[in-house]
């Protein structure tokens, strides 16, 4: 309810602007490249102080300012229905409202500026990507969305995973008996973990980011990181995406500066480190040119230049080879769980 | 236990070869361009009558012979001990046997060849591609996974859908409330669906394909339509690509021509057809030369020849114009469920 509360107040402080025979306008925090400052200390991106006012006295601001209203009023109307909608249909949805976007570039870009203005991620406010996760473990969860109440389900339940989508992103958590959480790259190899039985040996958590973590996976690992203590690892292929997925996941990334709740400074990545391709005698491939420019751009990146990342990166750059996860197969399919991880997570 | 005694009996046949002093031979039906015909009839490509014979005696075909014998091999041992791998897990785990694949492209045509062979398709052999497609609905299903013995699940457990993975493939259907499946192309639509309570409105098992079905997605609802006699609706985006969704469903495609088990001639696509986007005044957009070009590759497709393709084909060649499951949301969230599908189901 709290957040409906933000959004009411949003629209009482319009409302008073108004009748004060005032321009409406509204104060946002500045989410241009120049106001993401990267904080060392905190490991993570932020916005610094700037602010944009948003004001319909502003021929100019006139349609930004009515596009922002009308995305409170509908995560208004999400929120306080139980539903949710994705980020594309938030766009689809303002045409039966006349209300205009370009593309959906500009209405994910308003999204953004409420979630800064409010200081409250979309999740939240019932408005969530199309990609999902998925995740498996001794994890006992109640629904909070309607028709579900009283709902609860362990996450073993279903053996392929469970889809973490809007209803699991706002569920409470019950029990746990699990002591760590273990984020996964690749579908097969969140299956591998599984069948041979990972989460009971390292009393883990799995989560299947599928490539890139969603920002929905991210928030999940964040909460049983936060709420319940557990620690978390990242495990990868062992290439610079790979590296990669690991650090948004530790430091958030750079376009999600104005949001707070996802970062998780002390989560580890544990491989496929660069020298672990050695060490496990993995098969591996050469960079390709693509590889190559990626960790370029990582070595320009603040946020890799402690002494592990800059190590990594070194190590990337004097061997120019890659490895999937899927390689520790080449050991056997029960290798990863009863050599390769033992060693990474003790 | 039948596709163990398969495999049982391709070793023993091949023993028996050895035995009789022969050089070992393996005759599997070719899966060649040429060899595969579309049956008008049966609304769906198949083989040919063509066979190749793979024999130790001749040097050039010892190397895929003694990877299809390995990959044979592998897969009892999966089956055996319930144990599943992807298509990526069988390229990599090759190595650890010394069994040489040069890329991954060679170990997935080698698995093809075991399932023309055996007439098995791959998920019965243990091995799974890496794609997830996600079930949601009234169906109660019983795992026969090793440790989840007698444990069954209600596809409605999680809000969010059950991923479709080796374990729901594999389980078997205890108990169904509903009357018809829909597949769904995209994330958003899925979750709208839930939302709105189509699974009740309509009677439906909802399917989440996440874009063209993968084949664990098309053969759940494969025996959906089988085993429970539900009749299979596909609901995709309003283009060539989402004509192309549904087809596959309906008529399997032409590099699975050697397995039966999988296409469903009696599944309906229900839009968004092209003559929904004018009738239910859709957003839409205009094709690029992507989608002008798949709509050319289409036309010349043998599969599309009946009159209510050639119908679909036609119009969106007048039109030039595409619109996306999503476009619905222009009238509003409840619109699918309150106007466009039960209108189209009915």
């Amino acid at each position: 309810m709290e957040v409906v509360e933000k959004l009411k107040r949003l629209g009482e402080e319009i409302c008073t602007q108004i009748e004060r025979g005032e321009y409406p306008f509204l104060d946002l925090p500045s989410r241009t490249t120049n106001n993401i400052v990267y904080d060392p200390e905190r490991g993570r991106f932020t916005l610094g102080e700037a602010k944009i006012r948003r004001s319909t006295s502003n021929l100019k601001h006139l349609r930004s300012f009515t596009q922002t209203v009308w995305v409170a009023w509908i995560a208004k109307r999400l929120v306080e229905e139980g539903k949710t909608a994705t980020l594309r249909d938030i766009y689809y949805l303002a045409e039966s409202y006349k209300v205009k976007f370009k593309d959906q570039q500009e209405s994910d870009s308003i999204v953004a500026d409420l979630e800064a203005l409010l200081g409250v991620p979309r999740e939240k406010l019932g408005i969530f990507p199309e990609e999902r996760a998925t995740v498996y473990g001794d994890l006992t969860i109640r629904y909070n969305m309607p028709g579900y109440e009283e709902h609860t389900l362990k996450l073993t339940a279903s053996p392929d995973g469970v889809a973490i989508g809007p209803a699991l992103t706002n569920a409470t958590f019950e029990d746990c008996g699990a002591e760590k959480v273990v984020m996964v790259e690749s579908g097969g190899m969140f299956t591998r973990l599984i069948e041979e039985k990972a989460h009971e040996k390292f009393k883990a958590i799995l989560i299947h980011t599928a490539g890139q973590a969603p920002r929905s996976a991210r928030q999940f690992a964040y909460r049983l990181n936060r709420e319940l203590n557990l620690p978390v690892y990242i495990f990868t292929d062992g290439d610079p995406w790979g590296a990669h997925i690991a650090m948004v996941v530790i430091s958030g990334s750079a376009n999600a500066a104005h949001i707070d709740d996802v970062a998780i400074p002390g989560a580890r990545w544990i491989g496929i480190l660069p020298a672990d391709i050695e060490e496990y005698r993995l098969p591996s491939e050469k960079f390709n040119e693509k590889d190559w420019k990626r960790l370029g751009e990582l070595t320009a990146d603040p946020r890799y230049q402690s002494p592990f990342w800059r190590e990594q990166l070194r190590k990337f750059e004097e061997t120019g080879r890659k490895a999937e996860q899927q390689a520790l197969s080449a050991h056997g399919l029960s290798y990863v769980t009863e050599k390769y991880l033992p060693e990474k997570i003790s």
